[in-house]
């Protein structure tokens, strides 16, 4: 691209490519991971009745990706533990978020600007693991768009892809909710990443492999800081996304008002996140504002409006019926 | 053997052996299955609000069986992906029978004469799954007749046998059934399959390969039929399956009494799936109806009839005991 | 070590590490094994409701270790059903406990003095089968400790680990607890023994194989029937335990108050156990009592106690909040 040349990005796009992870970056990845998982609902119990399993869990939110992509390609799943410096890190980090004495470790990486700084370096490592893991399909499977996309993506957002077995390990068990039914956004950041990286592998886009890494981390990085600066999560990808729902599956089916209602939903749900999201929550977070999203039939909905105030009280997702 | 000779039959078997699955026996199994899929309690709903889990779950149904067995075989989960023109025919279909405008694909295919054809050819490529699997386990492990049963069932039945994990994808969370629990006649069908094939390809069966494909398709192909012509589910095995019951593993136990009556209950049970699997469904479609297969302790069965029309305004599995 | 030379022990543990586990102390296994599954809520009906689901439930208490750390390796996961011997006296284990007439067979397994035996030839495979684990890791990642401590620990108590999805097969869905979370005595001494023959292989614990497998098997063998006999089951580790977490995971966190409470559950944690293992379950017997270490935020617990008596009558995990 001579856009690339003009601006004088070509050095700045090698001197990323040429970017060395490890230890820096991902050391923030390790961080951002587990302070997300320090804010989950419950996680703190969890570190005080069974620091193992607590382990295991940031484990899990540090490594996701690697043991998805892993089991998906029939690879050791315990692979990532046999790559101790990584491990050993991310341990230590663990233990100095939950265990560090006066809570010091935790109350410095939550103050705004370091953990803008961190989340900023975590979104850089996203394009290395989306690449990698891309790279690693397109080895294998040569013209295999689909599973370039799919490993891709498990590779980048592996750790929210598998968040129902996450929980399973600490105990909490939400199968109302998963990440296909409702993407979150570095959820759907990463898959944009990967349908790029795979177009861009299978030379369908016409970009140099460091060109599109500039590019990808930049807006990734751009996006994540004007989230966490803003506290609003308007998505760039709503106007978009509703235009492809309403042209390829709104249709002229009998379902219409139902659809309707949907997409009236998920533009709610879209604002609603925007002050969740600015917690700096990897997505994971989220889970805790599940009920409005998890499907209801039609009618159900109707009678849910009626039943909302009392059901408020009740606070989870058993639908205790008292009748009096 | 020389009844195939006698009644003209080599010909025949040695076409059918020879007949391609692609792409008209294929196509007619992700329409019945998706067709399926749309048919579950809440699946349009999903389809509404998220096509991605929706199509996720598509696939899971049209290649849960390629899946599973490839899990099992420790081979990559996502090789059925890099099927370029399965997956592509798999996800028109999809999007047809979901998203169709005015619903014109759906309420064609579910139409009696079409279903029915469909029906037959889907139970077709079941008999080249199963051969499939078990010739796939045979060049692994060459002596062991469990392996090849179990890789055959896998691969003909996966769709069924991961239904709770395919559910979980739609927000589903059922963990009282599954195929394991109470068979479906797809998946009881598919298991006698895998013996028969796995008993020939060891030479414990004299018969050619040819021949008991001719003999199994055609028996799946008119048992299908019947069932949905007649809309009776009278299960061809119900009589063999009692005896076996009732020899091995009813017993002198101090437990004879549940016993009966959990006899009586299968009997009800096969009575009962008579006007449900007319429907068409896979058996997937009968998880529905499955509060009367959960196992329950006699004690709870007795105190059960005492309760059971308050609970049946409850309706969920939680049990809230109001003690006002 | 001289101390072996000195007290004769050498030849004991050449004979020890010459001893062939088949096939009596497989068969001590699978019985031991049967008989834990038969004794877990629910089981009993699940046997005579589904004789397969039983029968699969039964192969994954028999060899969960060898399939948990066959997906963890990226091995076929159906491998263990290869070994036709193993799963053929597994079966006939199976069918004799949960069908033989008049219940013979588990009328007289389940005897004291019989039980003690076996449980302790049980006790012996453990040491089989972490080495064996170990030994396998060890061969494929040579200087990875972790690798070789996890696949030692799910080979010894692979049933334990993966026994949520155990359950699952037989209908029972209990998210609010695993081994992670609350370990049981069986998984927490393979985590030692897989822990001590990791750092044996990688010369780090200066034994030779022999004597340290002597040691453990004496251990576990020691310890087993002790509890079975006193009934008690005060862990020789309670102690060591308590100062591991005092020291490390309590902190001076804003947390402490919770901490000190935490700990005190735990203690009373350990002698409520003291009843229930001394049924001689292997600790997967245990899931019933686990109201109590699921994990509560501070707030609920405090409210908690207030409503326990109310509560105790539901008997479930499920919060009712009941607002009249």
């Amino acid at each position: 691209m001579d856009l690339f040349g003009l601006l004088h990005l070509d050095e700045l796009s090698h001197g990323l490519a040429n970017l060395s992870m490890f230890p820096f970056f991902d050391m923030a990845h390790y961080i951002v991971s587990i302070l997300a998982l320090r804010e989950q609902p419950g996680a703190l119990e969890v570190s005080r009745v069974s620091p193992l399993a607590c382990w295991f869990s940031s484990m899990l939110f540090c490594f996701g990706g690697a043991v998805l992509s892993a089991v998906m390609l029939a690879e050791p799943a315990v692979a990532p533990l046999s790559n101790s410096t990584g491990v050993l890190l991310a341990s230590i980090t663990w233990y100095l978020v939950f265990y560090c004495p006066m809570d010091l470790v935790y109350s410095c990486a939550a103050l705004l600007p370091l953990r803008l700084v961190l989340s900023g370096m975590k979104e850089v490592t996203r394009t290395w693991k989306v690449l990698g893991g891309v790279a690693q399909a397109h080895g294998k499977y040569k013209d295999s768009l689909l599973v370039m996309i799919a490993i891709g993506w498990a590779k980048g957002a592996g750790g929210g892809l598998i968040s129902n077995f996450e929980q399973l390990v600490r105990g909490v068990w939400k199968p109302e909710t998963n990440e296909l039914l409702k993407m979150s956004y570095p959820t759907k950041i990463t898959l944009i990443g990967a349908v790029l990286f795979a177009l861009q592998q299978t030379h369908y886009l016409p970009l140099k492999t460091h060109h599109l890494m500039l590019v990808y981390t930049a807006f990734t990085v751009v996006n994540k800081s004007r989230m966490m600066l803003t506290g609003s999560s308007a998505s760039p990808f709503t106007v978009v996304e509703l235009a492809i729902y309403k042209t390829l599956f709104a249709g002229h089916s009998p379902y219409a008002a139902l659809t309707g209602e949907v997409q009236k939903a998920r533009l709610d749900q879209g604002a609603a996140n925007g002050s969740t999201a600015a917690a700096g929550s990897r997505g994971l977070g989220e889970n805790g504002a599940t009920g409005k999203n998890t499907p209801v039939s039609p009618v159900k909905a109707q009678r849910g409006s009626l039943k909302a105030k009392k059901e408020s009280e009740n606070g989870d997702t058993t639908n205790c019926k008292k009748i009096n």
